[in-house]
């Protein structure tokens, strides 16, 4: 499964004195992909977390090809890497307004019960989503 | 009262492509210069939200006189612009490594109950500390 | 003059753990806020900046009416308060998605010669299009 | 080579409505810690960049164990992972005021002229001290 996000803007405090967007933006980005990813599907992070489940990040990678600048317009390319059991696993890439290569990462996120702090399965809502 | 803080160190992140810190940075340090007043009061932020209070920022003002740049280190002068009654309301000073004048800058805290999100009085322990 | 912005996403990385977004985001929406409308009306800040001139923060003032939350979509109305001479004065209100008031507030640029960082006038061309 | 940084403070700001430091952050703190290790060597990242280097991060991993807390004071090993040449790698432990293993990472920082933004080799002062 594949989305395409709508274009983010970076924004002036995004960047840093190199001139570039600052590096740790991109997890940032990523965030907003994924957030509005599971939005276009129907599934409103913000409810998840107030029916008890909390999503952390636990692991990711970043690969920066290009950099980005003010003003730039990215749009970010999420796909599922595998079936969600413990974690649900992204894979992204970034293109700017330009259709250059900008970055690649990768996320992992767990499944918490947001009161106990303790791993929990994969909800089944997204499984069914995802699990195929 | 007033408190002078540690320096507090300008970070790459928090420069902007002009080669300044990015001016919404100075709200945080000023939240970073209040929580190391308290606590150098005995007063654990931590520990008073534990306890059900929160204290939101509910104005504040900023004056930039000189900017600040990557590596600076800025001391905050803060002093308590008034008795603790429904709102704390602080003044800062920002001074660069030069003894510079940066940054001059004000901001009201409110009481909240954190499950209620009601206003609460300013609590008697930190009455007690400024109120006199 | 007035604009008001397209609607603009609080992203979970832009709150606290009050729940609230941090109060010092607030100065960058509203610097989003302004090169939206500067865009709209034709004017690359990108470009002012290629082209010699900065326009930085030199004084600005918040008052915060309620929190606004995670996935929130603020709106913000922008208003000239001065004609622009030495610097270019802004008003800001902040709606949420229910047209709640959450925020009002006001920034001072300055413009400035990027090599030399001295104050300049205002552009011809900024000061025709909100200088009538 | 090995360096343990002096314990960074995780800043309300960092935090987010799960309650931990935002994720984001640990690539900020990964910055200030390498840069505290050059300035503990005598290197200024600041003047490498105003003699016309600059070196921005084109690989980065990282692995959460625990999350961190509003108040925690993180301190940081940092360690080079090979002989600088075309990069400079380091790999990042960090631990909590507990001594609790919060999260590893990796960069990876290339050397660009900062006009021409082309790859340029390690300077040999940098080699030098990590070189051998």
């Amino acid at each position: 499964m594949k989305y395409l996000s709508k274009p983010f803007r970076v924004d002036y405090s995004d960047t840093d004195q190199m001139g570039f967007m600052h590096h740790s933006n991109y997890l940032r980005f990523f965030e907003k992909a994924r957030i509005s990813w599971l939005r276009d599907l129907g599934i409103s992070y913000k409810k998840m977390e107030a029916d008890g489940i909390v999503m952390p990040v636990v692991s990711s990678s970043l690969i920066h090809i290009k950099p980005s600048f003010f003003d730039d317009l990215l749009v970010i390319q999420i796909q599922l890497s595998q079936i969600p059991k413990a974690s649900l696993d992204f894979n992204y890439i970034v293109y700017n307004q330009n259709k250059e290569l900008i970055c690649k990462g990768t996320t992992r996120l767990a499944f918490l019960n947001s009161k106990t702090q303790k791993p929990v399965r994969c909800p089944s809502f997204l499984y069914n989503l995802f699990g195929e």
